[in-house]
């Protein structure tokens, strides 16, 4: 039986706790399918197909990893995947809040697929993409917290005043 | 590739909201060990002998799911199965503290085994086993809260008053 | 003596776990007084008396519930119509901390004013208002979550793709 | 119609936050019965009939309350005394998680019983029975904290340092 | 040895809970700087000169406090002023939780800086810039949350209904 | 000025995340006195004496940090030591809402000390006294979790089975 997961996210950009839970389902599923989530009523720093590339660029070492992108339901797009899963990562307590309740209501729209909920390493507790692009705004190192490709790009976008 | 998860838990006694995570791991994994912790400095209303009775009678229907009793560390018992992962139940944020802080922990222990954490149907949010036993020992019906062995062998323990 | 409440809130739309919270509310107090909060900084998906609408339409089975709107302070609200209570509903961690700030911070504005908290059916635990547009932005069901008036002025707003 | 509330707690002893969430329930009743929870498994610092006398000496003012004491399940003292409602304080988040899940569970049992919550005045957020016996034991004035009979007591029962 | 102290924050405007952390932070450390954080991202109501006008007057009883401005990280401004610690307010939870990763974040990007996280009297525990904001929007009294030249500023912005 | 912290808990054992909360408050303050708490209703695995020494043994090498041990309220300790402050850790949200109660009720009874929470190391998130314990007990290594002197009297204890 091959198990599917998709990891659904707004990825703006990906980080490095975002590749480390990636790695930890890689481990767990046959296929991981990496979603980059598009919400018209949203308007993220990068586009849809830069945070595609970033991702793609990050994962490209994990063989049964592939990144795509979806607007919709996210179990819309899991059920078309044929998935049993869909993948979040868990930091925080407030996190945890909000993702226990998109849980449920993803439940209730498609009881036959779980939330699976996975702690990326404790170092990354901090991190996330708003924290990333706010050190990149006011020209932090950010090397250390997001992939190359995305670390690059941010840059570019905030003047690269440490490049 | 086999992918084996344990589900250690005290489990004194196993309750609906324990029996739902379990048909949860059941489809993500190719085979699941439901694991009776033994803990000396704790005293369970159950003994572990009771305790792995009523989960082997109430998770009887899932062929890929067995019972088994450890005392040590959750970790060197997954490591002795082959587990990928331990699987843990969260049902609100007070759980979530205490099993972040375990699941560190363990990881440090083990790096190779994630721990996954599963959601039980929101309607087991408020029941754990605890409560099934103040339940019980003031005579309220149990049934609808804890798997039949159980329920019979806590109407027994506290007098049987609603029996 | 005759005990009134006020139930102030946003409600773009009202969904079932508000009206589910009115139900109890009208049991508790003589009279309730469900109040649409009017801010104008703030941009709803529906205008003030579409809100009062909806919300007529989905209480009009209960006698002793009335439906209003108001710009202002909550407590001076509920002190304009001799409320002795003010109603909010608790779904979860992250509501609480929320409304507790609110409470004390009207309590000090208007001492004899008590927050009354009461908690909706477990079913609407991951229910509310943004969710309700969400999913209805993305074309998915909604009639288990929203009355029937806000349900259709969902579906006509975001196109009807499933109507 | 009337309309009657409990108040069930440990009491042991009462504090002056008790005290003023009979007060606000005393507002929003008709009538409120205070009720202090007898646990055969649990083993409080003053006795039942101790607790009791302590509640009565405390709300003698109130003209509206009584107390009684009890053993079995809330809901099951609640029916029998023709209440509508449980009262319960809710001072924190963590008060807030287990107050949510035994209000759960006696929905449960009892679906035509609301739990009602309401929050003490903010400067005893820091206070509750077992920080008063804390300051007690090591000699600490505790009038500001607990009521006349149950400082008395407190202070008899630790040797009365600072009597 | 002289130790010194950041106090960072957005202070839009300055409420009697930031005074109150102040005064703590005063205690505690050879000199303090309050310092308004500018965010061009971010649109307050008052200008970086007005917030840092308000602080200033009301903080100008305390000798070892000063009041400035930064455009940047948290951690620059701190070194630039050769601080050992940086302050924060805990009010609640919520905020411990955003805090937290914060504090980890800074620290990462400066090892040398500690968080110190004091705690405002419990009677601010509901107040903050936002909440001021809202309350004179409606025209409420708030001579008692903000000092007094931002509660000037404040009715002044809002049409000064009851000035 | 000089400014003394005192840093009261329990210390059964001492961990490297309590080691790590002390040299933070030792950059902090000018003297710091870690004192291990003497509770006569609770039950050490430790006496304090042994508590007392695993702490000397980990501390040594902070030259304006001592150790003692007290019984009684953390304030009059304080008040007896001359300090401004009581230092607690602090790692997770239920870590908080308990030491936020503590600090409010030392303040109320000590109004001029200051409760200061500083936050270890992320990498001792995990980690506590409690944990070092079980840990222990089922023969896992401890080396990397408490301090040498703590680590050989916790192997001692349960048969050193790592040893």
């Amino acid at each position: 039986m091959t198990r599917i997961a998709t990891y659904p996210g707004t990825f703006d950009p990906v980080t490095f706790g975002h590749v480390d839970v990636v790695e930890r389902a890689a481990e767990l599923f046959d296929s991981v399918v990496v979603t980059v989530a598009i919400n018209p009523s949203k308007k993220p720093l990068f586009t849809a197909e830069e945070r595609v590339r970033f991702l793609s660029d990050a994962l490209a070492r994990f063989e049964n990893v592939r990144v795509d992108s979806f607007e919709g339901l996210t179990v819309d797009h899991a059920r078309s995947v044929g998935a049993a899963a869909v993948i979040r990562g868990l930091r925080a307590v407030t996190d945890f809040e909000y993702e226990f309740q998109m849980a449920l209501m993803n439940r209730k729209l498609a009881e036959e697929i779980n939330t699976v909920f996975l702690m990326p390493n404790e170092k990354y507790t901090y991190l996330n993409s708003s924290m990333a692009r706010n050190l990149a705004q006011f020209g932090a190192p950010i090397d250390e917290f997001v992939p190359a490709a995305a670390a690059k790009a941010l840059r570019e976008k905030f003047g690269e005043p440490n490049g």
